[in-house]
């Protein structure tokens, strides 16, 4: 036998794989943890702490956002141990509220053990009432059978995503801002990206004029359109989708045959009155009351994914792997093929099923929970509405900045209009402008955000020399105050460091 | 707008998926969960319950063969709810053994909250705890970069299928029979699938010759061969492989530049003495210390992947989905292409992960919690044992009926000798033999088994007409001695109705 070398490497591997860009979890996250390895080892850095603002992680320690909510744990804590539900009444008492123990016996008749793998769909109970909580938001019912628990949302795209499309054929239509799980999924499946740009001055409106000049050169090129992904509350714009809005794309899938992803993690996550969060559902359903033939036809036909997670919201559970996609108007046959296809991996997490139970059935008025529930979820809105309005109002103020309220997600976008020189030091040093801003944002003050590019929106260079470039911050940093002022500091710097 | 069909059907989906077959979840399951639904319904059926035997879920109720580790399942609870440590000592100590309240602290030392994403390859605690028990078991240190926690092994499987191979272009080897999880993976990406028979009367041991015949033939079809999966202990096999047939496997790889695939999720399901549990790792540094040149640079170049689960074992938990891979000798630029594919599904489950925790770190000696640990895992191990050579020796007696005591794992896979009979019934249904043989064993006793089929292990006609099939049954039925009896008079029944 000769030497050998390695069987595995860059040119032998998927090459889909390598084409895959993942932002939130990029170059400067990975940099970010670095540091935060370095300041624990004692190092003397700029900085005395990581702020990690790149994702949407309410429940990060050091920086809670979100501490979790008493109910859920204390019926996770029961379904984990059911030896605490036969400890003598007093010391059970004094720990667990009584529906919350109530609550844990229904879910361990459902599901035996937590340790127990469950259908590949997830537990029937669990399905049921989402089933409900559909019923209930939107005014229709919903089969059981249409609905999936998951391992989050990214999951769920995933695994549709593999399922619905063809390789090297289709294209799929997302928006751009964009939350990059899809052009990541697009570029392991190796199907076509179609990028509808999103108005930053028209609240982030999507234009089915450039839907549809994006569907006309994907035929062009020989592939078929098939899908058009949706994120509403938008991600990373923080935007709500109007009715009509919502109308114009549900119309627009009906005459190009594309299935409809709603991507509607952040329905909870909403910071105004003028544009309530409405359901791609509930206003696909209601085309079905229509006088029009056309929409009740609409109503019948389109194809609709709806996802929902319990890593957001007043939840914020994102460690424990849950959410569910639910299917409107889906042959039957095809969603044969996603049971099969999700019956390979065996089940969704348990405790991720759990989490969407208590998501979509919590405490109701009157029952013993309720109170602090109530309150609970109420602070941590108050509190993500008052550090979105409190940053927002900050960063508009800077020179350079421009920022859109948020109107729901847990993000804030700001558009920079930084100086020529600024871009010639990125040209430099092989940098797009907002990786060179957000790198050394990161590298003065710890304070790690993602650049727009990551969310394919790209710089812009102007006439004058001068760009257009974003980046996405979470409203979830804890010291709210504090970290205003080191990006404050930072960003008066920057400004002065590359003025013209 | 005229109106407008489906967009999805079978025919406009990816036709990997539709080529995907996964027989543990598949048709005779299906059917076995439709009859107790109707028997929760209250009809009447030859039967009054099911046994799910299909599938290796030892908490499955109502037969929970294997009831939860207590300790386990207290430092899970904790961390699921910390207010529980700040309880009134007196009631905190009634309820949770100290140690498992310091793990309990430690955990969440490390993750923050179970409610937060952690680094996408797990938590940095649980990976050096992983390390270290690597170390203990085979003798040698382990960088925890190489480490990666999973949703299990099935979901490290998926993503190392995805990054290392190229659709249309690779071939990988898998046993027969196989654990349908890999022809499922080979299917969904579009490998080739390259059989090698395992030797049913040598103990299944694997046949380089054959290995070697297969490569040869993949490689006269244009494809390429990269990689060998060995499932050790095996499934559906129940066999342990010796030290001897793990170094032919590996000096295999070496020569033809195979990266293996060492499904090591049974290591701890081991019934005999003889042949000890080995893992591929162990063998693999080995040669790492022989005076043969060749050897020493098999132990540096042959890549390795080893999965472990804490699904199987002593756990048994398969509810919350974790596990872990190690890469050994896996170029570093690849692994970093793994490392970007996990972030795009950002973080196992925080559960599943703690899982890992305690199962490669479990109470030691002198620990308060340990006695109860080492009665109840040694009580698992002996209702195994004794069921598995219970079940074996009954089945061994009846007619037409070859079964070899399982040496390890959770499977017995008994050889079937039916009649000619048989095989034209079969034939004129349409069916395999063993699909025959199940769909009556369910119908007739609602005792739910695996053709062998299933696993690849394909029925063959003998000249006499009669024929030899197998089937799977996991050995964790609760209820042995009814499930035995059950399956007894079915038997006799099957052998007189098909006499030829």
């Amino acid at each position: 036998m000769s030497t050998r070398g390695k069987s595995l490497s860059l040119d032998t591997i998927n090459p889909n794989v390598r084409n895959v860009e993942y932002a939130v979890r990029g170059g400067i996250p990975a940099m970010a943890a670095k540091y935060e390895k370095e300041l624990e080892e004692g190092q003397k850095l700029p900085f005395d702490s990581i702020v990690f603002a790149n994702i949407g992680n309410p429940q990060q320690m050091p920086n809670l956002a979100q501490p979790p909510l008493t109910f859920w744990r204390q019926v996770a804590a029961l379904t984990e141990y059911p030896p605490l539900l036969d400890a003598p009444a007093e010391s059970r008492d004094a720990l667990f509220a009584p529906d919350a123990q109530q609550r844990a016996r229904e879910l361990l008749d459902a599901f035996g053990s937590v340790g127990a793998y469950t259908g590949s769909k997830g537990v029937p109970l669990v399905r049921k009432h989402v089933a409900e909580f559909l019923e209930r938001r939107d005014g229709y019912p919903e089969d059981i059978e249409n609905i999936y628990l998951t391992a989050g949302a990214s999951s769920g795209i995933l695994t549709l995503f593999q399922t619905f499309f063809r390789s090297g054929k289709d294209a799929v239509l997302i928006p751009i801002p964009q939350y990059p799980l899809y052009s990541a999924a697009l570029s392991l499946y190796d199907l076509m990206p179609l990028h509808y740009e999103l108005s930053p001055d028209k609240h982030w409106e999507p234009s089915m004029d450039i839907v549809r000049e994006q569907i006309a050169s994907a035929r062009e090129q020989g592939r078929t359109p098939r899908a058009i992904v949706v994120i509403n509350p938008g991600n990373p714009t923080g935007a709500c989708m109007s009715e009509q809005e919502i109308q114009d794309v549900i119309k627009e899938a009906y005459r190009e045959g594309l299935v409809i992803f709603a991507d509607e993690v952040y329905q909870s996550n909403v910071y105004q009155n003028q544009c309530p969060f409405l359901s791609f559902r509930k206003v696909l359903l209601d085309f079905g009351k229509s006088d029009n033939e056309t929409e009740r036809n609409i109503s019948k036909s389109v194809e609709l994914v709806s996802l929902h997670s319990i890593s957001k919201g007043f939840s914020g559970e994102c460690g424990r792997r849950g959410g569910y996609f639910e299917l409107t108007n889906v042959d039957a046959e095809v969603e044969g093929q996603v049971n099969k296809l999700v019956s390979v991996s065996l089940c969704p997490p348990a405790q991720g099923q759990i989490g969407v139970d208590l998501l979509v059935n919590p405490p109701k008025k009157g029952e013993p929970s309720y109170d602090l529930w109530e309150k609970e979820t109420q602070d941590i809105h108050d509190t993500l509405e008052r550090r979105s309005e409190n940053m927002a109002k900050r960063f508009s103020e800077l020179p350079g900045v421009h920022i859109e309220p948020a109107m729901g997600a847990l993000y804030l976008f700001p558009q920079l209009h930084l100086s020529k020189r600024a871009w010639d030091e990125a040209e430099k040093q092989g940098k797009k402008i907002d990786e060179l801003y957000c790198t050394e944002l990161l590298n003065e003050t710890g304070i790690c955000v993602v650049p727009g590019s990551g969310f394919e929106a790209q710089p812009k260079r102007l006439e004058d020399g001068t760009s257009h470039s974003y980046f996405r911050t979470t409203m979830l940093a804890k010291a709210t105050d504090e970290f205003i002022e080191r990006y404050v500091k930072f960003h008066t710097a920057f400004m002065e460091r590359y003025k013209d």
